[in-house]
């Protein structure tokens, strides 16, 4: 049920024509209130697609009613005509739900450059919305998927009588500051625009922003959070806060699990570092090294390849006292061979790779994806 | 003959028993003199083997009289023990050429944490010095390839009668400020250390310096230039820092077209950048992208994936006026679709991506490779 879950939201998902396979690919997700406060953030790439341009004017004044997404084609590099579709797209939820289009969030996945057709696309608003349900969760997760194999959804829970729910969409160009990633995340709970913007931050700052499968910035990436105020109850902003990360988190490891050809998903651990910032850049130069990633594709523990990553970045470490391990087995103490490389079991799904800069004790965990062929098949056979 | 083109010099190469292989691991070039005026460069990675360590204290003085390569093993993240092989190798050299160890650059390469076995490397050192000839450019060239498929040589010569002679090898971790790359110069010019090294500076920074084959920097990069004054004559700074930057040039150009698995050559230009910095900075970013050199594998000019990597720079740029050219067909104008993709022919091997900023006058451009099944493979199958 995910966005659906929490009291005062209807959705749904519909195959509007946009997808040549004839999937779904239109999805509306309406807070019904009684208030209609939320939070965004969008990718930090400075080529934004039109979605993007319009819905960051959009979420200014911290009100949202309703968000409106496509698969099927990004409207992204697609000039005024294409901000011109958004903005139409927009008017018409607005005509149909009896909003101001000024509240509506637009969001489009698919291929860059690619110009859909506007009256699909209007067309296509007309019949999300007349099916519009309590029920409709599922249909809208469906509906935003591009080259994702399964649905990513998500409800949290809490016993004072408040829930939060999330769905994403996101499989390829996962990178840091958010990447082709579409989430739009509900809550019952009463949470005032600015809490809101506060708690969401606080949770993309260690979920979404430490993801990085494949180091590529999406242009149209938008999280959005909104509060119907429906359970009437007001949670502290650490139990929100909490429960917004815990969404974020899940949404993010269903991503990276679900990410382009991925064989494994592993999870970089810095510790004993001098900052987080350093922690997260260490983790991210070694997520972003394709001769690891490939490594570990070949079930290959080659930490060689970790510390020639550990290398590039200016955190602070003295490049002869380093530790490294793989699944616990430390291959590496002092920058020198350590424990039998061979001991490391890579035929598992899961990796963790610990990196020890016994510098500081801030620590932090960054996720990738290995790089194997089924990635390169998917990124080189087709357009996306 | 490449390094023994210039007078002055003498090489050998020969099969030491470091590969498991057979084939040739190691190599020697002799400065005979009458000038040892030397500079170098190495590479940025804070993580740096042992040789680079002893060869970044040789090269201080602008006097090298010999290098020493052995591929088959990096030594790198070997401890103390490494650098003791390291510097025993040093003092091996300087015995039978009757040089001080100071003068020796150490250079090694093949698999990061692998301890080689000293007395295989001091036997080898009589062995490869005995060979010593004026012939000798090409085995030593043979001697240092690691996954290289074929040796890189060039020779320029200068009507004066002065020449320049270099060999590199590298092919995989090609990436900015020099990567697993190691390349020796000779030149029987007169230049003084301090012209040396500010000619090798400028060619290396338009060269080497803009090769990024997969983003990942090595931890034995070495590039030394020794000049011998054999010829007696002693050349304008300007005529050397061409002949120089050709050298450096030819031997980039080499290691691309060799790089691992790639299909495609891929030359990103930026023009009309606010500066030469922002230009490089754009055309990195481009290079990458695994989407982006997916995609090139997969013969499709996407675009889309072009300006989503220059979005993630801070060049100065205006998101919505980019235009963006491959092979000369202007697939993207003013940030939306121009000329029809479709007329873009990727089947060649060399691809030019030109990406127009409009911002500026400035240009730079930075060399990359496609992202294919054979580089997973090599960097899966086997370690290195």
């Amino acid at each position: 049920m995910s966005v659906t879950h929490p009291a005062g939201f209807v959705a749904a998902g519909a195959a509007i024509g946009l997808k040549s396979t004839g999937k779904p690919d239109l999805a509306l997700v309406l807070n019904q209130g009684p208030t209609f406060d939320s939070a965004s953030v969008f990718t930090s790439n400075r080529c934004k697609a039109n979605p993007v341009l319009w819905s960051e004017q959009v979420v200014k004044d911290g009100v949202v009613r309703a968000v409106v997404l496509n698969s099927g084609g990004a409207n992204c590099y697609t000039g005024p005509e294409g901000f011109q579709t958004t903005h139409q797209v927009a008017e018409r939820v607005g005509e149909l739900a009896g909003i101001a289009p000024g509240d509506v969030v637009v969001c489009s996945t698919g291929l860059i450059g690619l110009v859909n057709d506007r009256q699909t696309l209007l067309d296509g608003v007309a019949a999300v919305h007349a099916r519009l349900s309590p029920d409709g969760g599922d249909a809208a997760a469906e509906a935003i998927m591009t080259t994702d194999t399964v649905s990513k959804q998500v409800v949290v829970t809490d016993d004072a009588g408040w829930s939060i729910g999330g769905m994403a969409k996101g499989a390829g160009m996962l990178a840091p500051a958010l990447a082709t990633m579409l989430v739009v995340i509900t809550t019952d709970a009463v949470v005032p625009a600015g809490d809101l913007d506060a708690a969401l931050r606080a949770a993309t700052r260690v979920t979404f922003d430490r993801l990085d499968s494949d180091g590529c910035q999406s242009t149209n990436d938008t999280v959005t959070v909104m509060a119907s105020g429906a359970s009437g109850v007001t949670p502290t902003r650490a139990d929100f806060t909490a429960a917004l990360t815990e969404v974020c988190r899940s949404l993010a490891v269903q991503l990276l699990a679900d990410a382009e050809g991925a064989d494994h998903e592993i999870a970089i651990t810095t510790v004993n570092a001098a900052s987080e910032d350093d922690a997260v850049e260490v983790g991210r130069s070694v997520a972003r090294s394709n001769l690891f990633k490939a490594a570990v594709f070949g079930k290959d523990p080659n930490w060689g390849r970790v510390l020639a990553s550990v290398g590039t970045t200016s955190a602070a470490f003295d490049p002869a006292d380093l530790d490294v391990a793989m699944n616990g087995v430390w291959v590496c103490r002092n920058s020198t061979p350590a424990e039998d490389p061979a001991l490391v079991d890579l035929s598992e799904r899961k990796v963790s790779v610990t990196i020890d800069l016994k510098s500081g004790d801030a620590e932090a965990t960054v996720w990738t994806n290995d790089l194997t062929h089924a990635y390169v098949h998917e990124n080189s056979a087709y357009s996306s």
